[in-house]
């Protein structure tokens, strides 16, 4: 509460609802790793052979893990801020809604990456999510460092610049 | 634990119980986000045409994220509430209940937004959950505030009372 | 750090870990309601009766909803508990094996309670599970307030007793 | 905020973050434990013959959860952790991977173990992950621990040292 008597909001519930999103986002990733049905593993000569064929699912699950991860590892910036407002709210919803759709180009990037004529467009589709999501990452941290808007007093400012100039 | 040694009722732990269910549902929607198969992309003439044929799943993915969102954002009038009953948790439990169920009126509204024949009744079966959400929400809400059962005691008259006429 | 300098069991890691994993089976029950496809709507003349014949799937998800959800209220007694040791943390994780396995009896009892000869069955596995659970949280509770065990130095014996006896 | 007005890297938040990523996980692989359809029900002559038929679903299911519950459980070693620096962030992201990973080799597990052909490459990818796991897991401790680099100040030696040798 603060001295209005409304209650203040508290920074530190949207970070733990940030680091959920983060967490069950990545850990989704791995529903979309198939296992090869009896046919599939009949047709391929053994199941190591089917697990084979299925080299792009391990490949993209491995990369979107560590895009999001490291995604969040970064979001420590966020430990300068030190209020909210309606508008930091939103922009971060934008960038929760940018991270939670990864597994989907993800899975696309799985399946069509073996594909030599739809490879360039899962590709495209993939690194155009993660632009999105990188310019709703930069829109959330330049809004709240802007003026030292939503920043905490006692912020070193020269730490908070080389975080902007990143 | 409180004058009587038995635990207090913690809000806090009850809003992180619905903080997570929020997240969980909110990240849960992209696996609505189905990836075309070979032959669709191959009946489509290309992975880009036949992704832009599920325009509808994007639309309601997007859409129930920033509503799940919004839910959760204006969840911070709990801030004003301060202890928990037997009612207020059971109360509770049917607002999540509702949230946790958004995904399948989502999922039937980016399969039927296509079709002219059933997209009314899929508008409608989504409109109604959420309809159903809201009621929910504001019986938690009245609950808690009625006659300032549940707030804390330094909570703003004037501020909860601007929140239940809202 | 408790005087020796070993790492005490912080029995709040043990209650949010147990309150993820109720959040995620309550949340993940939704994947198990499925969406009519066009030749299901077609052939019942229309969404509302296709989604009609799938009655049990959302009386089976209010259900196990509710289920957990109780479950996870009645977890409060864990407020009384203070200390934690190996045994009492392997018994937890047979009790979240159990409650994480719900999903499973529940996308069955919603698949067969339509049906006249499966019905039984699905029922049973849904009851079966559901005592398994019961028992598994006996025993943790049990173990943790035996002798007063584990119990905090100020848990009131009036009120742990009454709960034991419920 | 430490004395050069940077904010320090809490623990806390790797911990909590890592907790949730092993709760999901755990939680997650009931999603692989498949419903068995009508034609399956009817050619078994009866629906707990085709439950039984899926035993090694619910071996898979049950051996993973308790696996990772273990894992999670002796990750209480990160008591004894009181700093955090980039190497730390990336090894304890790369052991999340692993974790994150295993419901997939569980799936294939439970899929090939009654097949006497491929059941032993399933159990030695299943058997691969978890190697790989355990590595990772103590790569993140030899790191932390090695030279004292991360840990606490008051973290008793004798305790750290029978942790590493385990």
């Amino acid at each position: 509460m603060d001295e209005t008597g409304k209650p203040t909001q508290h920074t530190a519930r949207i970070e733990a609802f940030c680091d959920g999103v983060f967490a069950i986002a990545a850990t989704l990733l791995v529903l979309e790793v198939r296992v090869p049905g009896h046919d599939a593993v009949t047709a391929a000569g053994g199941l190591w052979r089917a697990l084979g064929q299925h080299w792009s699912s391990y490949a993209a699950y491995a990369l979107s893990f560590v895009v999001i991860g490291i995604m969040w590892a970064n979001h420590h910036i966020f430990g300068y801020i030190g209020r909210a407002n309606h508008t930091f709210v939103m922009l971060n919803l934008a960038l929760l809604c940018c991270v939670a759709f990864l597994p989907f180009p993800t899975a696309v990037l799985a399946q069509y990456l073996p594909s030599p004529e739809q490879r360039t467009a899962a590709a495209v589709l993939y690194g155009g999510t993660l632009t999105v999501t990188a310019v709703a990452y930069n829109a959330v941290w330049r809004y709240a460092a802007g003026g030292g808007r939503l920043l905490k007093r006692d912020a070193d400012r020269r730490s908070v610049d080389a975080v902007t100039r990143e």
